[in-house]
């Protein structure tokens, strides 16, 4: 912890505690009510703010930096619009269970009863979101109030944590630092005793098991403890389907996710007596479809819960694999093997080759790429030792926001933003923050015209629309089409574009060969035509 | 009306009974919860269906489109992050006292308890906004529903109102379309009887008044009752700092709005002994600065309600007028000058006068132009007859898709959008619509590469910084540099850069002259260095 200098306004106060609690980036789009925490930077150098231009991209940002930090970044919005408009990133992060200290500047103690053009009820709009509201209505308690935000963010179990600030405590006088609470050494969340018993019998059982593993039971000593699991009991192996973060890559197991379609999941699942839930929720549908149910557990499976949430599920696969698994050697893993590079017209199953054949070293991948995304959990799992992060709660415009946090969280490692072209639309904005900050972000854009997911989603629903429909155009987004290679050079990133799947491999090398961001637009078929 | 045609599916009855109320404009984003409303749109030949690539320029153009048409758009949006997505416009839209019926899909009613990813408290967040929030939970009462839905928005007082329809209400079998409520005649809403004789009462007074006039008093009748009532009496006339919606030009009174800046307001109020509030609120000041009040009534004067909403504001004045200036004739009024076309390097005064010289006749100018709209007011006082529209609650990101709402509601007139840069990029996405649908906007975006707003705030809050503090940054978009000319055409929309006036002229004059959309980048320096 840093030495208390007596801190002149109640901003350095909320910035120092900050970064004595360790929390030292802070994805901004800050506005008049704001613009004491800003000066205030100056007096802080261990936090590092990003500006971004839409609070989108901030909340987006900070979600991507806590998966990889494992700590919390802050994020510095503008009364309740600036918070509603970063309310559906953080929405994801709620879902991924990320930890985040939303700071939300107020109007000033006195002004905010004479309803001034901005006033809004915002503290029920961070209820929303947040496990944690607090607004701090006295001076002294600043420094208090943000440990005890960044202690509510880091958990266990991490969460969303909210911070309003009226403006004239920030501008006011500075009190005392609020002391950082010590992160518990187990960090990450509880375990449930009797379903862990419960579990361990099940296993034993000799009747089909399935663990279905998410959260942190997806990092490497997860998944080498669930691999040692099933190679003791048998046990099917999965993944939950929009995992927050996943270790993989030669060297280490290849679980396979559940997969979206209802159809499909169901498949995985059949037959499965005991279901176990490790860091993950009992398994749904996305979204409901007439004349099936929503609920994926098979009829008289018994569901057996060992970790109270996402975060515990590392901890919770270690535990069981003591139980179950003493004994058990090293598991098989993942050997390295990249696909061939292919040649020929761009698909999504070529563009997956081309990623699986030149994903570098440590890379982390951010995966917005929905309906392109075909073909790519396959041809990445021989790749070189690399992180996975997913779009947690279906808000989509998640990907290159993420990507920004992920950079900053990681430096030196490259991230590979992989990212569908009607989702990028949302917050195409974080292009110019990742060449503002010169982040290694290489996206990948597959740009196939469409709202591709729709397009199939229609047909899950049961609704039906004639080619030549009218209506249909609400699912497509070539009139006009959208030109990536426009906007993103017009966002400040280098910029090319694939047609071949030769193109993408030189977009890419180029991408990975220099520093800073770039964009490489894919020319995809839409995969529902 | 029509027919009540028995309707396949709850989709139907849904768009049927808003057809049949008189809502024909429905803004676009759909998801999965949506398709089955999406699929009944080909059935529904009287809704126009327009596709945003971001809820908040749905939402945007839902509050532009009600300003103009005087009934309320409907949002078509996708579950909570969607309906949070649309949340900062939405604010604007409760700020302006604009009609908007929002409907919501979400999850099918059996879907719901699962907490799918997407699952969130989206009562709470329509709360936050909305005047009315209803969750259709019985199929027969999905007609019913909606027709309240709509009178809930119509009012008085106009107002948002957000129906939540889960996906199984809309796929499942169609009852009876809800009958459309008769709008009340007065339609605006209620006056202040009593605020109404104390006002009149203070303008016989012989003692200093102003009339503060917002809403609806800024319409032509509104307008000319006070220049008649200021005529009669002696009272100064202010208009709101920023009013939903003002008719303007040659032939109408010039009625100027209270300033920005408190101290300039203070002085525009001293001296007032009674603030006859028609339409508006209390004068505030937008922001808190230190040891400043934010309260602009200046002291020992008397404050007169006379319309209780800003619906109200224009029947208020018509009331007014016939108690203290009956006998009144016609007041003076702006008449026809527009100011020379200028020449030179471009500057925000410039590009106001060329504005002024070129406003085509009919033109609705959404104004989104903050501090680069220096002189527009002044620059277009005797330009031929429009519509101003302004950024009535603060959350930045209102004009583009404002535009593509007064578009739709007025085909036959052209719109000006006039866009800060900073703003810009919250809904930059709008352009891409605009282009889709070939609507007449003509976009100046003026592009002084920083948030020049905030350093003036800076200065107003009493924070500083240094030139050369690291801090400072986050207050400059120059690096790199938006290509706002790129962002345009990647979006669909003819552009052309102007750095002189004689440039930014020509890019209007083709404008004016072609259909469809056009961007006109406006190259000025930042009015606060």
């Amino acid at each position: 912890m840093a030495e208390q200098a007596p801190d002149a306004t109640g901003a350095a106060v909320l910035l120092g505690t900050l970064a004595d609690a360790g929390v030292t980036a802070c994805f901004a789009n800050p506005g008049t009510s704001e613009m004491h925490l800003v000066a205030a930077l100056d007096g802080e150098p261990r936090m590092r703010a990003v500006l971004t231009l839409f609070e989108g991209v901030a909340t987006g940002a900070a979600d991507g930096y806590a998966r990889m930090a494992d700590r919390p970044a802050a994020t510095l919005l503008h009364l309740g619009p600036g918070l509603a408009n970063g309310t559906a990133n953080l929405h994801n992060a709620r879902r991924a269970g990320t930890p985040v200290v939303n700071v939300v500047g107020d109007h000033a103690r006195d002004h905010k009863p004479l309803d001034a053009p901005l006033e809004s009820d915002v503290d029920s709009l961070a209820g929303v979101v947040s496990a944690r509201v607090h607004r701090t209505t006295d001076p002294e308690r600043l420094g208090p109030d943000v440990a005890d935000a960044v202690a509510a963010a880091c958990g266990p179990p991490p969460a969303i944590s909210t911070l309003l600030v009226p403006a004239d405590v920030a501008w006011g006088p500075g009190y005392a630092r609020g002391v950082p609470r010590p992160v518990s050494p187990l960090g990450r969340g509880a375990l449930d005793a009797d379903g862990l018993e419960s579990a361990a019998k099940a296993l034993w059982s000799g009747e089909r098991c399935t663990l279905l593993i998410g959260g942190t039971g997806l990092r490497a000593a997860g998944l080498r403890a669930a691999q040692r699991i099933a190679a003791a009991t048998g046990t099917a192996l999965l993944a939950e389907c929009f995992p927050t973060r996943t270790e993989r890559g030669a060297g280490l197991p290849d679980v396979p996710r559940l997969a979206y379609p209802g159809d499909v999941a169901r498949e995985q699942l059949a037959g499965t007596a005991h279901l176990v839930l490790v860091g993950a929720h009992s398994p749904v549908t996305f979204f409901g479809y007439p004349g099936r149910s929503g609920d994926l557990v098979p009829e008289g499976c018994t569901v057996h819960r060992v970790a109270e949430t996402g975060a515990a599920g590392e901890i919770a696969l270690l535990a069981l694999a003591d139980l179950v698994a003493a004994d058990t050697p090293d598991p098989t893993v993942a050997t390295a093997a990249r696909p061939e590079l292919p040649t020929g017209a761009l698909t999504a199953p070529l563009a997956a080759a081309v990623v699986g054949a030149l994903l570098p070293e440590g890379a982390i991948v951010v995966d917005e790429s929905l309906t392109s995304g075909t073909g790519l959990p396959q041809a990445t799992a021989g790749a070189p030792r690399h992180d996975w992060l997913t779009l947690t709660g279906g808000a989509i415009g998640f990907g290159m926001p993420a990507a920004i946090g992920a950079a900053v969280a990681c430096p030196d490692r490259p991230v590979w933003s992989l990212q569908a072209d009607g989702s990028a639309m949302y917050t195409v904005q974080a292009l110019w923050t990742q060449a503002r900050e010169g982040l290694d972000v290489t996206t990948v854009l597959y740009d196939n015209g469409a709202y591709a997911i729709l397009r199939g989603e229609l047909l899950g629903v049961g609704a039906t629309l004639a080619e030549d429909s009218p209506a249909r155009s609400l699912l497509d987004l070539g009139s006009p089409r959208l030109d990536f290679a426009a906007i993103g050079a017009g966002l400040g990133v280098p910029t090319t574009v694939a047609t071949t799947a030769e193109e993408l491999a030189d977009g890419l090398r180029r991408a990975t060969a220099e520093p800073g961001p770039h964009l490489v637009v894919a020319r995809v078929p839409p995969l529902v035509p």
